[in-house]
């Protein structure tokens, strides 16, 4: 690992609809991306159902593993939403109306039906803190290290932002890039020896596919800018010697 | 659970790309839907880096724990790719050339190099069963329940068919589905009725927003197709009282 083990964190992206293949999740890009800004590195991400008894156990290996946890999904109305009773139950908290959660909600839904299923979404842990959705409904809430984020990715980058300030991060992870016009397979050699001169770089590389031709994609990922970029230029000197094969 | 627990599986992406957000992973919803025609639903999908550690103890964890596991990535030419290498400590088994993938590649690259990093992708573990990539390049494979699979989409989707003949599925999970033209908040309450008349429907309930409206997407899985459909019938009964608050 080249990052510090402090600034760590985990996702958990609770939802059949994503185990089923109906929905492609989102959330983990823009998550990871998000925490690689504030140097937090994402070191594991589980998808789940939506049951409790899965939803506690997991949420108990990773909050204890990682500095953060991050989850996303099943903070709704219906019955299918059991994320915030779970967390509670995680935590043995009591699981109650939050009184500003409430007010937001009773204030959002007054010029139509405050029901059971909108009063639901002010449920929480007891000593949940709120992450407000600036749109003015249904605020997230973190408890200790776990940070209770909706489903919906709109929803998710309306909120994150609000984090900047609680999460304590390392180093920015720096990320550069070349294309190597080539097939990974004709430079993975000469890509081996400048990795082994180089072990605080993470050396990606990412074959694809266009027009018919093959290339790599190279990223250098570390939290050292300098080196990473004269990693670089020796990886493109290196592919300066080959042409496509 | 709706489902058999005999036909269950887990999928295990594996790739530092995944995790810093650069890439975002398609494979699982591919996969979790060609398994679901097949009758064999995914309990739990990880995404873990390019570390032999966390590869050996997810695979440890997840074989044991399902009836089938489907890897993907890290089985490329280049220093990151130790997915194969891998798998053969998970099993205890040498790390070694397999003579028909070999064969295969050094037919592939017979008009280029067959060098080092392109030999790499013929080495896995003994008594492993080669997936062919019917574009003749690198073939994938399978030990026991563990199906080693690219990171490449493209490739995933051409491999995956070959495995029909090979699992064991139970009853296709059927999916039916209505679009409540109405915020899930508005129907939570009947939602939860319905679905606690119908213990063995899994109701799923996803909001949208269009065009400044809201909606939500009901989704109703089972395994008996009737059920589903007179579930589904109930739910739009149910709809027809409600119109947009």
């Amino acid at each position: 690992m080249i990052f510090s083990k402090e600034f760590t964190s985990a996702i958990l992206i609770i939802g059949n609809e994503i185990l089923s293949g109906r929905t492609v999740d989102k959330n983990t890009s823009f998550i990871a991306k998000w925490l690689g800004d504030l140097g937090i590195s994402v070191e594991e991400v589980k998808i789940i159902p939506d049951k409790e008894d899965v939803i506690i156990a997991s949420l108990n290996e990773l909050r204890k593993k990682y500095q953060y946890v991050f989850t996303t999904g099943g903070i709704g109305p219906t019955h299918d939403d059991i994320t915030s009773e779970s967390v509670a139950k995680t935590f043995g908290k009591k699981y109650e109306y939050n009184k500003e959660a409430y007010a937001i909600l009773e204030k959002y839904y007054a010029n139509s039906e405050f029901n059971e299923g909108r009063k639901k979404m002010a449920k929480m842990p007891e000593g949940a803190t709120l992450i407000y959705n600036v749109q003015g409904s249904a605020p997230a809430f973190f408890l200790e290290n776990v940070f209770v984020l909706p489903g919906i990715p709109s929803y998710v980058e309306l909120m994150l932002p609000q984090l900047k300030e609680v999460l304590i991060g390392g180093k920015k992870i720096i990320s550069v890039s070349c294309d190597a016009k080539v097939r990974e397979s004709s430079i993975a050699v000469e890509l081996s020896i400048i990795q082994d001169k180089y072990p605080d770089i993470d050396i990606g590389s990412y074959p694809y596919s266009k027009e018919g031709g093959f290339g790599t994609i190279l990223v250098m990922r570390s939290v050292d800018e300098d080196r990473a970029n004269k990693c670089k230029k020796e990886i493109e000197t290196m592919l300066s010697k080959f042409v496509q094969k």
